[in-house]
């Protein structure tokens, strides 16, 4: 089994499995997994100085997932405590590529490639980043 | 075993139980029976007429659960098709107070005592209802 | 904008957008399309006959998603009535291919392409398809 | 507005609010303060070494909530950081009874009663709890 360890230049938080994250299968339910990465995303631009709350406020703007692909290699466990990674592959002015997994230890459970995209509040358009976030994120 | 079925001026609706609402118990997690309450009482708001989108725009106003009581009695399984009720105990200018079941067929797996109230949606202060709510659940 | 009305061969459900599947963004969280997905899908086999609890008790295996990609286009918002639907790709011993979609009338809002697998119930391992499944699908 | 700090013999988890635990409400939906109370409760009884899937394994038993009594009294919102704790009122032989907060610093949002039982894994009836759990908990 290939193994993974943190990466230069990656972000990583943990995340303990708890029954809510379970389904009747005994394993998380694959939904899940999209949670465990949206809090990793989070907490990394948090660490970046991007404030999603600020840039809705002030600049009427949402940063969203336009695409994911997630691969499902081996399920997670009651009680499992996970490594969520966040790392930066592409950054453009309207899409921000980043790639994902979930480890157990050294074990892969799931990796997945997210596209980022920026829209407007109201009409939910598609938007360029402000410069703030393009800067804050390279 | 007691027998529940519909009562006189009782809402209800069906719920079906998916892998999302189970646990590694192999069981509906128990926060998913107030997922389930609150399909029921938005539903059955619809039906009197209540539009929370509207009291929101229009009003500043926001309905939300001030206390809930709940009891477990017969867990939910995956598959299972439930019914899910809202009758009104008591309308007062500040509260409502609601009586919750879910059953699977004519058993009783959960009630809840749910009391009802009204916040600004801004600063999250309760409010009265406003009149067209009060005569609207009446 | 495209329009997108019930495909032949096709399989879909309604579901209704209520406040759980919501987030502060106004909008339906990311991951809550791939909840809707697998009501679509679930129902989808229990339509065709295939149990998920028989195949587990009878057979000790699981369908999991080995993988999904998902394009979101236009979001959800509370309230909202959306169909869901479920169309065969391609069907291989190991490996079944689904075309899924999410819209709103006939406003594509998701779609995705989802590769289900089918595994050991106790060590989580890849198995080929009973036949009765593979034949009831086809 | 009262303060509250950690109690003697309090058990207290640290639980931050992400997208997928707000609603369009702008604010955590009801039903999550349930998830991140069942969070304290497990990381609780993992502190007193007691071990869920190891009951469910070799004594066939699961721990259930019976009962629980909510009271929402100041919503959470996105980013929070919140102190979610448990505190033993009462440790019979077939019932526990558990007092829960969620706390924001030293604001009160949220305060429960819990009761937890024991039930046999494959009937799902009610059963003592084992002296092994009843031991660690006291």
């Amino acid at each position: 089994m290939a193994e993974f360890g943190v990466q230069a230049g990656e972000f990583s938080i943990s995340v303990r499995v708890y029954y809510e994250d379970t389904d009747a299968g005994g394993i998380v339910y694959y939904a899940n997994y999209l949670r465990f990465m949206e809090r990793a995303r989070s907490d990394w631009l948090r660490s970046r100085g991007v404030d999603a709350t600020r840039l809705r406020d002030e600049h009427s703007l949402m940063l969203v997932v336009a695409r994911a692909q997630i691969d499902y290699k081996v399920p997670a466990r009651l009680d499992d405590e996970l490594q969520v990674s966040v790392a930066v592959k592409r950054i453009r002015r309207v899409s921000i590529e980043l790639a994902q997994q979930v480890r157990r230890g050294t074990e892969l459970l799931a990796s997945a490639a997210v596209r980022v995209g920026c829209i407007s509040a109201l009409e939910c358009r598609p938007r360029p980043f402000p410069s703030s976030v393009l800067g804050a994120l390279r």
